[in-house]
């Protein structure tokens, strides 16, 4: 095609999604495992990704905790979801106590979510007054996309290389992670992620004329643009956070396009970074339309768009938009204890704190290990491995089994799959980030 | 356009799902309803779609029955999403005793999402042996339409003049009933519901040859076929149930011209013609892929997708597709309680019993009012209204309010919003349809 301007990556075959992924080697399974795997594989078919060479059976949760099957508790520094917690009691007890009175859709009136929209939406610039709640961070960019493209009349759309936003027909067009075959369509372009490596000391400069550049390429094909898609930590590309600020030139050359700036918060949201509630305040720069999921529920299938009136208005006069299961009373109850546990327990401090700590203690170990990098904000962190052949996601893939034997789990990102991606609850303590320093140190150690 | 076969109706502006809709006469509203609305409206913008002309602050539920802030139990007759009772004891049990234990994505191991899946897999044809879940209808159609086009090789889809199929980008496309201006892209084209007013005794044979010169038109244009999509109980179009088995020339078609057939189960799925647990079943036919929703965890967001092996094979080699919040502990505990209390409460055969007893009370009231056809199955039901001037949507509206004065919920459908759509919770009475006929007649009569 002509003018697409970068090329995915040809150096694996395997989308990042499934690096962790179990491959089948069954016979080596204790028996309860591997009966419980034939049954998996016989009902969700292809569709089944397991995590794991060995994969885990759950059994239990609490705080950082996965309690297993084998009897071990696994030290979680994998899943972003429990944000607050695994079972967190404030979230338990919300959702137990509406559950049990009322659940049902929103075309009544309920306090609780008119509560949690109000609360929710302080925390965003006044301009960003509407709230669209929804069930998943995909129905969330999927109506992002939908927003943009009526409000600025366009169809294409820009993303980094190796981005993830979810899973419906027309978000997985903007999620070139999930591509096994072939390249994204022609309306959304690729630019590479705002990665040091590639543009040197002005990762700002660099990653604006690459927006710039794929909206001239966009533009040279009769493609009118209608946004920049990115997740403001750039989780799925490797985790890029520094310096903040360096978002604002993209920004502006999106605007001047006539374009729209959506930043996806699913991933780095609701305090993850420690510098506030949300990634793209960090950067200093205000979104037109922002997505929001995975941890605003700490589970519960809960997500939302907010954004500023005059868009969702523009839209809702074209089309009818409904979501039956979201915006309930169950829902929004589990929401609200979310922002209500990140305050009481102070959560944003403590990312910062924890984060702080573990990424200090990451860094002394470049130089003596395969590290080559340690970026992110608060308890997102990637920490990236290389040899002198290049990256080296073989390490990243030893480190992931490896640390689960040491009772310690968490997973792997970037455009290479060299990226260990740490992302834990956000209850984490530094004597559990300390725990896994001196994990990832033995096992490197043992080769 | 070309060909564009059935263009869609004219006689309204507004779609069906806003028939119902509060329409902002806030000065006549009980001061504690007219300040929620006015904080609804503020936070949700264009997007606060509610229900009546005095909307509804509902505090409890349970069983049959919506408990609203006016002190009064409304019968609820229109809420399919509940559909074994508000807050069925076990459903209730099962999600608070799940949601304290663990709830974690599904890239791990736990056994109650594979005691589910096995369970509703057994109730399927054998071929279909291959479940996907996920959070909601629309993300299982958005995926079933995705799942079409990989194994089909073609792009176009056909459905219903009035279907709505869910909220997605690519859904919204496939559903007529969403769009408020215009109509859907050139690779989705509709047909009449099989409507017996339309296609005379012979609704079989005209529902196939309008399916028929609809993928015909569609080819003409260079268009390819990927499938009939359609819920088997036409809910939207105005439920048209009879005769069973008239899906079958359609399926035929749709097969022998390389589409698949997708049989959207969100509305009449789990029981509720009181004709197993299947739409498509009572209609003797066997989808390609079937898509469920709504009833499924009671109110708990969790959605599937069910299909053949190869079907999902096919499209994962394609795409990367994994769906964090579904196939959870807590979303799986909730949808198994579903399926045990369908079984326990016979709710079956109850929605078998009431739904006929309902059906020919209503069918009494024909001749001396308004009510021009009671169609449907089971406790789908569909009671349309007309006048020598034609179809009488005010008719329908003035008895949703009428309704709700006399404490009783229900809602409307069909492409002139002239049909009641009467689908409550399946644990419903024969008492209650009767305090729902006798509450008609007293609204007719009452003029």
């Amino acid at each position: 095609m002509k003018n697409q301007p970068t090329p995915l990556p040809t150096s694996r075959e395997q989308p990042i999604l499934s690096l962790n992924a179990f491959t089948g080697a069954r016979a080596a399974l204790a028996p309860d495992i591997a009966a419980l795997v034939e049954r998996r594989v016989r009902s969700f078919g292809a569709g089944s990704v397991l995590f794991y060479d060995e994969p885990l059976k759950i059994v239990r949760a609490e705080g950082a905790y996965l309690h297993a099957s084998d009897g071990r508790a696994y030290l979680d520094f994998y899943n972003n979801v429990p944000t607050v917690g695994h079972c967190h009691p404030k979230v338990v007890e919300a959702v137990q106590r509406q559950i049990g009175a009322f659940n049902i859709h929103s075309r009544y009136l309920f306090d609780i979510a008119h509560d949690y929209a109000e609360k929710l939406l302080a925390t965003f610039p006044p301009a960003l007054s509407n709230v669209v709640l929804t069930c998943t961070g995909s129905e969330s960019n999927d109506l992002a996309l939908r927003l943009a493209a009526r409000t600025s009349g366009g169809t294409g759309f820009i993303v980094t290389r190796t981005a993830y936003h979810g899973n419906t027909a027309a978000v997985t067009e903007v999620s070139p992670s999930s591509y096994k075959r072939g390249g994204p369509p022609a309306h959304v372009r690729v630019v590479p992620a705002p990665d040091p490596a590639l543009f040197g000391n002005d990762v700002a400069q660099g990653f604006t004329d690459a927006v710039s550049a794929a909206i001239a390429g966009m533009e040279a094909d009769g493609i009118r643009f209608a946004g920049l898609l990115v997740d403001t930590i750039f989780s799925s590309d490797g985790v890029f956070a520094d310096p903040p600020g360096f978002l604002q030139g993209a920004v502006d050359v999106a605007h001047a396009a006539g374009g729209l700036f959506i930043a996806d918060e699913v991933q780095p949201g609701f305090g993850r970074t420690g510098a506030g509630l949300w990634g793209f305040s960090r950067h200093g720069v205000e979104p037109d339309i922002v997505t929001l999921g995975k941890p605003m529920g700490n589970g519960y299938p809960v997500a939302g768009v907010v954004t500023r009136p005059e868009i969702l208005s523009d839209f809702c006069a074209d089309f009818g938009y409904f979501n039956t299961f979201a915006a309930s009373p169950v829902a929004t109850a589990a929401a609200m204890a979310v922002l209500e546990a990140i305050e009481q327990d102070g959560l944003v401090a403590n990312a910062e704190r924890v984060g702080r700590h573990l990424a200090g203690r990451l860094r002394h170990l470049q130089g003596r290990t395969p590290i080559t990098a340690v970026r992110g904000a608060g308890l997102y962190l990637g920490v990236e491995f290389g040899t002198q052949d290049g990256p080296a996601p073989d390490i990243a893939k030893g480190l992931i089994n490896g640390l689960k034997q040491r009772g310690i789990l968490i997973g792997a990102a970037g455009q290479y799959g060299n990226v260990l991606k740490i992302r834990p609850p956000l209850c984490v303590t530094t004597t559990h980030a300390d725990q896994l320093v001196e994990a990832i140190e033995d096992v490197l150690a043992a080769g």
